[in-house]
């Protein structure tokens, strides 16, 4: 097998951080979120993300500001969990690797942009 | 319009009962947990129901026992919530009428059934 | 058991067609959708809730003007799909009674509003 | 910066070839599916992943064996897409590299096992 063929483990704890990332994006968008539940959602999605393997740390920001004015449109005082709200660093460790990767909505792009941030 | 055509709160509180079983069911159904963040994970989905439109109460239980077996199968310590592990119960009520819906894994049926418990 | 309590055949209607709404909103928002794939996406939506207990009918509308929209104002030329895109009427039967129900994107309430439009 | 923590399009490739994998996972398992259905939600899943950036080619199967013996099982003829019905390979290009990535259960772990297949 030719050298760039062999699947290092830079390559799995790479793989692995964009798994956490897709996962979680695809798991959580859409739950019922306050100004009042944010903070405790914002632990669940930790711990429960902090489950999977490979897993460091998870830090989770969901932004106040926008779950209070989608609440404001609305007749009833909630929302749910969009892309635009959401902010997530995972740090994955495979073997002597860690990468820290990260999710967060780009307004210019209006898009969730997930990207490494840095492998060391 | 016939008697049988005008839509009563009582259809309406069943409807909306309905409405909320099928929805978070659809909502939590394979996220990452184990024993040690369960409970953790039930207050978030009777927090997260509850913030929906007519719900009253919401009391989320998920089988200890089943989650620790299905951890214990896996390589990795931790599972995906599934059907079998859920038993929920939701009070919706709307108007002057009260619905007791609940969603329970029936084993016989291999089913996560979801029926009314009580209108009042 | 007082005649309130009873739950009657249109009761189960009306709990069951709140079901499949709920249910489907949240198993199908955030599929990626472009207007290529947009029809073949309402047809598979149609097919799997039409497997559902009692279903009759389902007919799924996603909004071509807003995926168009939405996939140009991203780098990438595709969207997920959203409440706002969503119209969708299922027809529920329960021995012989017989529920239209509909979830529908509300612009002035900014909700995708889920409601009963017929029984009979 | 150092070599280490350079990111290259290798890098970049295995990263969102995971992120396509978490996300088809966690966006499709639970929907209603059947015999009847199961070549249909194979097409409608490969054409929407797709859509996705970086992504060349899909190729989904979905257990029919299994499909039909947990039809079976149940009161109603049909169920609910699963872990273990599941056998996806995606491949992702990125700029000069491409990458092979599949998810597929694997019985004797009970988990659906995400692992990347080749790079070149």
């Amino acid at each position: 097998m030719a050298e760039k063929e062999k699947i290092s483990n830079r390559d799995k704890a790479l793989f692995e951080a964009g798994i956490k990332l897709g996962a979680l994006y695809h798991q959580f968008i859409g739950t019922p979120v306050s100004a009042e539940t944010v903070e405790d959602l914002e632990k669940t999605i930790e711990r429960s993300v902090s489950l999977q393997p490979w897993v460091r740390r998870v830090l989770v920001k969901i932004d106040r500001e926008k779950v209070r004015k989608s609440e404001n449109k609305k007749k009833f005082q909630y929302c749910e969990l969009s892309n635009e709200m959401l902010d997530v660093k995972v740090v994955v460790r495979y073997e002597a690797v860690e990468v820290h990767a990260r999710v967060k909505y780009e307004e210019e792009m209006d898009y969730p942009l997930m990207r490494v941030e840095k492998v060391k």
